[in-house]
């Protein structure tokens, strides 16, 4: 498939700022739920978005062409490439179309302040990798201190597991503390009741379009074929919950809770630009995980926490998917290579992507290094791990040459515990 | 809810065999494949089954009471106990309404070995427990010889993890050898390809009827309510990739490459005779998870292996559902403590039920003791793991006075891997 790239020339004639993340090289797709009519898909541009079901009632997008925009239902990857070309042609600067029909221009623009944006896709699955390879060695280090930081397979397969998709939820809602059974290691008895090492989990993830049928595998080389697009993602963890449950299983109810993704789905098209290299990989994968060319993405990530008291967030961590060692296709390669059947709808997510040094940690448990080294914020509060009221925000873009391809953010709230 | 309850002696006028796994007492409801006309809801009966949207066609199901009965959508625990209700009627000896009539009766009473039956209902979920305290115990004697066999959390919460609900597949499905990734302890580098050391786990399992919303949590006492009844499920497994994947986040590919369940679903009424208190907890589990009264049951289960070269299926391990250390409750309350919203369609297996000694083992894992007792088969054939073309059965009844309530057949056989 041909992706579709915009311009880093192009101009839209609505405006938008040089910081904003929707400049018209973006066009990433949300799902909007509006008063009285329900859902229907958006697009971003700047401080906007397009109502699209508006523009196909208005024959601006052609009713033969593609399914009924309500939500992602029914839209492939070639498809959403043609709707996104489609859409860039009735913002760009010279065309008229829209730009000069007032009577739609009114209808179909919204303003994006006023827009409540569901989760893209419900997901028909949840699958969570654990590629960020300095998250792997920081909790290593942590958690087995006298042991090589990674295990022995941590380099020669993408590690991973199934999530909860029930609890996957939009960015904006709110984070009920979860109970759940823990154990200190000096405690006689487990005990019941609200975690209390709150924690986050910076990450990336992404949805598939085409599915595959159950014995067949997806080679590296075409797993982009199968991608609809990325989102931010945080997996929220319950860590006191995690140590106590999660041998020899691995993790459940301390991550089943919730999990928020970011509103906009940001396509690889759009993402074109910044392509890299990714880490070096070594030793050798084995061939099925070998792939060729760029198919890791330069995105900037930032953390910020804003606690009850404070006026605005303030950035706790900064990072970048460069620090990822698979790349998603050798994910989507590793998933199949079993021949795990995937289909539309599928999330999957990277892991936590940390740096290499302090201050680029994506969890707290690494930025606290296990509670030992609390975050003294700006109002002179500490944290080691998320306390009510507070307010987790991730975002992530891409710095272009006078624009961002940008991903907005995925946010929560800590609220007390419940029942 | 008030359990609805077939008399032991009630009889049917269709004549059924005392050794039937499907009596007036049973009544278990399965999906069928028509030709032509898609799927149905069906209902076993001795050799036969009742074509239910027939039923409903011909009036003898209230179209107004129950939505329609292709699938088992819409049916929430209350309204399939009164569907089973209305067919206990429509069977049972002295009722004439179809008895008496034999154009009905011949267009809606299907033989049993001609039906195609699906998963009752594709899971929107799969939760794999491991609740079989046996098993749970020979793993680790197995794989850490030198410490005590069960994990310290086991005896304080249900372990379990998210499995891969797009691979369950309906019994009689065939099982391609799943290709990974393995590593021996003396290997070099690991090698991708088939696995060799394919097995099966003897699980039962069961599906969620009414969901609960985030933040809520359900109570052992209540948890029940949600259940719309059991099925059997076999886990397949790959042990050598999940020996070199599953650390640090539990199995992953090992086991997402397919999981058969049995056609038919047995409701918890038609189990209500055969309910057992259970083995004795100890040490007494937290608040949130004590149970009153007998939430176990006592249901034998059967291992049955067919080589290609078999004419007939030969039995190599033989178990029962009271081995389980955990309720089926007490996973409900255990799964929903965090505050996990669950759903329509989720399926929640058991984990391997193993009894105490050799014979009633639940897996080949267990039963060949790590493949260093070969099991000898009627034609001189030895298995430590499944090989092409053997045919794994797993069947499980209740036994009445004079009748067996019974699920049928858990069937697979291993077709050599693929790609």
């Amino acid at each position: 498939m041909k992706p579709f790239i915009v311009p880093a020339s192009a101009k839209s004639w609505i405006e938008v700022d040089p910081e904003s993340h929707f400049p018209i090289q973006n066009l990433p797709f949300g799902v909007a739920v509006h008063k009285n009519r329900g859902e229907g898909m958006v697009c971003a541009i700047g401080d906007y978005a397009l109502d699209l079901p508006v523009l196909m009632e208005a024959g601006m997008i052609s009713e033969e062409e593609f399914p009924w925009l309500d939500t992602f239902l029914g839209l492939d990857k070639e498809l959403l490439t043609k709707l996104r070309k489609r859409i860039y042609e009735l913002l760009e600067e010279s065309h008229s179309e829209l730009r000069d029909n007032a009577k739609i221009r009114k209808k179909a623009i919204l303003n994006r302040k006023d827009l409540q944006l569901t989760v893209p896709i419900p997901p028909t699955a949840f699958i969570d990798f654990y590629s960020g390879i300095q998250h792997a060695s920081n909790v290593g280090k942590m958690f087995r201190p006298d042991q090589p930081p990674l295990l022995p397979n941590y380099r020669h397969l993408p590690v991973g597991y199934n999530g909860r998709a029930s609890s996957v939820v939009a960015s904006g809602t709110k984070i009920i503390r979860p109970k759940g059974q823990t154990k200190g290691p000096n405690d006689e008895m487990p005990a019941y009741g609200p975690t209390k090492e709150m924690d986050f989990e910076l990450e990336m993830g992404f949805y598939i379009s085409e599915g595959q049928d159950m014995g067949k595998r997806i080679t590296c080389k075409s797993a982009e074929d199968h991608i609809l697009g990325l989102v931010i993602v945080n997996d929220w963890s319950a860590r006191d919950i995690q140590r106590w449950e999660y041998q020899p299983l691995g993790p459940f109810l301390s991550k089943s809770f919730a999990t928020s993704v970011s509103p906009w789905l940001v396509t690889l098209d759009a993402l074109e630009p910044f392509r890299i290299d990714g880490m070096e990989q070594d030793p050798e994968v084995l061939p099925h995980l070998r792939s060729q060319g760029k198919q890791h993405f330069d995105i900037q990530l930032e953390v910020l926490l804003q606690t009850a008291k404070m006026k605005a967030p303030q950035q706790i961590a900064a990072s970048n998917t460069k620090h990822l060692y698979w790349s998603i296709s050798q994910q989507v390669a590793h998933q199949t290579s079993n021949g795990t059947p995937i289909e539309f709808g599928d999330l999957y997510a990277s892991g936590t992507i940390s740096g290499p040094e302090e201050g680029t940690y994506g969890s707290l448990l690494e930025i606290s290094w296990r509670g030992q080294k609390p975050v003294s914020l700006e109002t002179g509060e500490t944290r080691t791990f998320l306390e009510d009221g507070d307010t987790l925000t991730l975002t992530a873009f891409a710095q272009g040459d006078g624009f961002k391809i940008g991903f907005g953010e995925c946010a929560g709230t800590i609220m007390p515990a419940q029942g």
